[in-house]
C-alpha cells in the first residue's frame, strides 16, 4: 500500500491521553505511529483530522499517513494494524487516497454527538460514556438554546482559551438536533469546523440555561458579540463522541 | 422500608463472578447482601429471579429481600445502596411488595437479548458486550432456525449438563425476534423460563446452522426428541443480557 493512505478510526477516549502525540503519554497518535512502525518498519507520521481531548471518544476519526512499503493491501493493512493496537483503538477502514488528500485540511465538516444521562441512576454500561445529570433538565429550554446555535456565527464566546489564539472564530453549524430516548438525551451537531472545546461549551451552556443559571438572551448576546464573558461550563469529555469527518 | 422489598438491578457481567453467592468470589448476590448489611446493619438474604453466569449482563434483573428497619423509603434505599455498590452494579428501582411476592417463584417470564457483532472490526465500545464473529453469517438461516424455537417445546437438547438434573424441561418461547442494524445482530427471546445456558445454546445452534455445520432439520429433531446429541455450541457469555423479568 504505497503512497497516501486514509484511516478511519474508532476509540474509547477513556483509555488514552487524548489524540496528540506527547512524550511518555499514551496518546492515540502515538499508538497509531508505533503500530505503523511495528508492522512496516517505517517511522511514519499519522496526521489526524483534528485533536480530541483526553476522555473524548471517536466512532469515525480520520487520519492519513504516507507509506513507502507496498506490502499491504488496504484490508490487510487494517488487519495488521488492529492486530498490534490495543482493543480500545480500532482502525475501521484503510483507503488509498491521492497525495493531495490531507486529513485536516481536506475536511469540509465534522459531526459530533454529545450524550447526557438525565435520570437518577446511571446504568453500568453508560459509565464513562455520558454526562450524568440527576436533576431533571428542561428539554424545551435545551431545544430553544440549541436552535440558536444553528447557522453562521462568531463562536469566540464558545472557545476555550487553552487553544491557540484563534485566528478565525466564525463557524457554521448546519445541523443541531436533540433526541430523547428514555433518560438519554443525545445532541448532534454538524458544522464546517469546531473551535477548541466548542462542543462541550455549547452543551454546558444549554445545561446552564435549562437549570435557570443563564437565559436564551445571554446566549444570543454571546453569539452576537463574538466574545466571552458570563458563566461558562465545559461539559465533561466522557459525553463527547466525534462521529464523522466529512471530506 | 419494613417488609419485603423488590429490587430491579442492572450490571456489567464482566465485573463479577456471576450472580450466585460464593465464598471468596466477587458475585452480584454477595455484593448486594454486603451493601444491604452495610447500610441497614441487617444480615439480609437477597433472592434473585435467577442466576446469571460470569460475564452475562443484566438491564433488569430482579430480586427481593426482607428488611426489619423502616429507616428507608424506597428511593432512599436505592440511593443508599448505590452509594456503597460498585458502579458496575446499580439498583434501578426499589419497591415495597407483599410478603407473598418471590423474585423467583412469582416470575411468569423473562426477556433475554443476545448480541452478535458480525463484521471484520469490533468497535471499542462493543468489547465484552457482544459475540464477535468476523465471517458473514447467513441471516436467512438464522431467521429460519430462530422461528423454530417459538412455541412450546421440550428444550432438554438445549440445556447444559452443568445445571441440576432438569426436572421439567418443557418451556414456552413466546417471542423470538432478530434485528440487524449495520453489523449488529440482536436476537430477543421471551419465554416463561429458560434452562441452564439455554439461550446461549439456542444462539450457538443458530450460528452453527448459518455456518452450514448443522441443518434446520437437525434443530427440529433436537426439539422434537427433547434430547441432546449432535453438535453443541454455547455462545459466549459476553453477548447475553437479561433484559427483564415479568411478574
Amino acid at each position: 500500500m504505497t503512497g497516501r493512505t486514509k484511516l478511519v478510526i474508532a476509540y474509547d477516549g477513556a483509555s488514552f491521553a487524548g489524540w496528540q502525540s506527547q512524550l511518555h503519554r499514551n496518546t492515540i497518535q502515538d499508538q497509531l505511529e508505533a503500530a505503523v512502525h511495528r508492522i512496516t518498519g517505517e517511522p511514519a507520521r499519522v496526521h489526524g483530522a483534528g485533536r480530541t481531548d483526553t476522555g473524548v471518544h471517536a466512532l469515525g476519526q480520520c487520519a492519513h499517513l504516507d507509506l513507502v512499503t507496498d506490502k499491504f493491501e488496504p484490508d490487510a493493512l487494517r488487519t495488521a494494524l488492529n492486530a498490534v493496537l490495543p482493543s480500545s483503538l480500532r482502525v475501521l477502514r484503510c483507503q488509498r487516497v491521492s497525495a493531495t488528500f490531507h486529513a485536516r485540511f481536506s475536511a469540509i465538516g465534522k459531526v459530533y454527538r454529545y450524550r447526557i444521562w438525565n435520570g437518577p441512576v446511571l446504568p453500568p454500561f453508560e459509565e464513562g460514556r455520558v454526562w450524568h445529570i440527576t436533576s431533571a433538565l428542561d428539554e424545551e429550554t435545551l431545544r430553544a438554546v440549541l436552535s440558536q446555535y444553528k447557522g453562521r456565527h462568531d463562536f469566540a464566546g464558545f472557545a476555550a482559551s487553552g487553544g491557540k489564539p484563534a485566528e478565525d472564530t466564525v463557524r457554521t453549524i448546519r445541523t443541531a438536533r436533540l433526541k430523547r430516548r428514555g433518560h438519554c438525551l443525545t445532541i448532534e451537531l454538524e458544522g464546517d469546523g469546531f473551535l477548541y472545546k466548542m462542543v462541550r461549551l455549547l452543551v454546558g451552556t444549554m445545561v446552564l440555561c435549562s437549570q435557570g443559571k443563564m437565559t436564551v438572551s445571554d446566549v444570543l448576546q454571546r453569539l452576537g458579540e463574538g466574545a466571552g464573558g458570563g458563566r461558562r461550563l465545559v461539559a465533561p469529555a466522557a459525553g463527547l463522541i466525534l462521529v464523522r469527518v466529512r471530506y
